[in-house]
């Protein structure tokens, strides 16, 4: 079955899917999804290695997103980029085609979402950069082998996230307040969860606020802008990380005349450790 | 001048005390102490060195002391130790001479207060055996070398300690609640400071609470056991550290037949650098 006979069949996961092994290496996970065989959520793939959000822009703009990324490093961690009209990373594994290798993706005009495919062959253009940007699984993984508790994990849910008071700083059109994910930690497991996320640099880092949402602009903890609503315990601080959702609102207000985004959970799977991601 | 004939002026710092010049190199510094010249706080003096507090045990109850050190790492940091009967520490220091060196002293017996000094050279004995623990002092520098303000520091007042519900793993006769001092940070510096002070394991380390006093047995953040009260305002977390006073308490709890300490800020003057107490 060619994927692209399938390009668009839209968000649903389709009937029948064959949900990848979890043993299954990177490579062979990213096969099954360019053969068409995988259309969902990448969460709980291919263990231990990292996922990341994809952002596809024209030349033209992609230089300002570049230097957004640049000055925005924790909600915006670029962990690898194409060269101009390539859908390779090799930085990130040798066989990744951008194209087909993700399971569902998100296409844009002026801001407007037109279509959600499973490759995007038939919007491939010569002038299309790449860029790859780190995803909270990385450091979430680390905090729940290091035993911290995750509720949304436990509950099957999307992290809560909020737009925040905290101005990106600005680069070209590409401009916007901070987005952020919160987790809610006992005290001792936050100071934990702010040492190990701070040696991952490259998804966010540590956190950027502890306590307190409304310092930052959160009015109803129970209210996220995206996501799911978790519960924060009397015992429980809100932890707040910055979050990879703010590239994508960011992109959704400057409105680019085209753009290519990953669908939001369906993640490119990378042949890169998350252990090395670490910085030390 | 010879500083053993000022040995019993106690607590009082002398009229016309020669306050050491900052520029001051440790020995220096310990070279005026030890001619008995300077009787006063040590907090400022040779910045950018590590000060130490000293416990002096007889060797039968050492072991259980380094033992309960070896245990409760965070309250009790040991940072170096001499050889029964020594008096010297070369790894802080090759001329440091603990029975001279410190400003003042305090001698107990059975837990009681028998004397506070400034040398201990009437009360040494072949059978001690001299710990010298880690200080808040070393990150507190770190802490403002970053740019993060600590009131008590600006205030020119003690640190607030608490004792807490939290128990120390016992060791022989030493047992006892963890004490903790207390910083009221705004919650960015805060995740700042529980980033600088994980460098320094050596000194307490990051900290043991943040938030919720009363989850650690605190019931009145304005009333500290030791020291002075310090505002938390409404935009600060307290942040909690384990603090080198545990140790004391500990001892004092224990009424070890004979010990000598450090009097309170008044420190051992080391040779070492606190960068050099950075693990990584």
């Amino acid at each position: 079955m060619n994927k692209a006979a399938n390009a668009n069949r839209g968000p649903a996961i389709a009937d029948g899917e064959l949900r990848p092994d979890s043993s299954l290496s990177p490579e062979a996970v990213r096969a099954l999804i360019r053969a068409g065989r995988y259309t969902g959520a990448t969460s709980g793939l291919a263990p231990g290695y990292v996922q990341g959000n994809l952002v596809i822009l024209p030349r033209d703009v992609a230089g300002d997103f570049l230097a957004f990324a640049q000055q925005n490093p924790k909600p915006c961690p670029v962990i690898g980029m194409s060269e101009t009209g390539s859908a390779r990373v090799p930085t990130l594994g040798a066989t990744i085609d951008l194209r087909t290798d993700l399971p569902r993706y998100r296409v844009w005009k002026h801001g407007e979402l037109i279509a959600e495919v499973s490759d995007i062959l038939s919007y491939w253009r010569d002038d299309l950069v790449s860029f790859v940007i780190g995803c909270s699984f990385s450091f979430e993984e680390a905090l729940i082998e290091d035993g911290i508790p995750l509720r949304h994990v436990s509950c099957g849910a999307n992290v809560a996230m909020y737009r925040t008071n905290i101005a990106c700083a600005p680069a070209g059109a590409f401009a916007g307040p901070m987005v952020v994910s919160m987790r809610p930690l006992k005290p001792a497991d936050a100071i934990r969860a702010i040492q190990i996320t701070s040696r991952f640099p490259a998804v966010h880092g540590a956190p950027v606020h502890i306590g307190k949402p409304e310092q930052i602009g959160i009015e109803d903890i129970s209210k996220p802008d995206y996501g799911d609503p978790v519960e924060v315990k009397d015992d429980e601080l809100p932890v707040f990380w910055a979050c990879g959702v703010t590239p994508q609102a960011v992109i959704g207000a400057a409105k680019p005349a085209f753009a290519i985004t990953h669908y939001p959970g369906s993640m490119l799977i990378t042949d890169k450790r998350n252990s090395q991601l670490s910085a030390f």
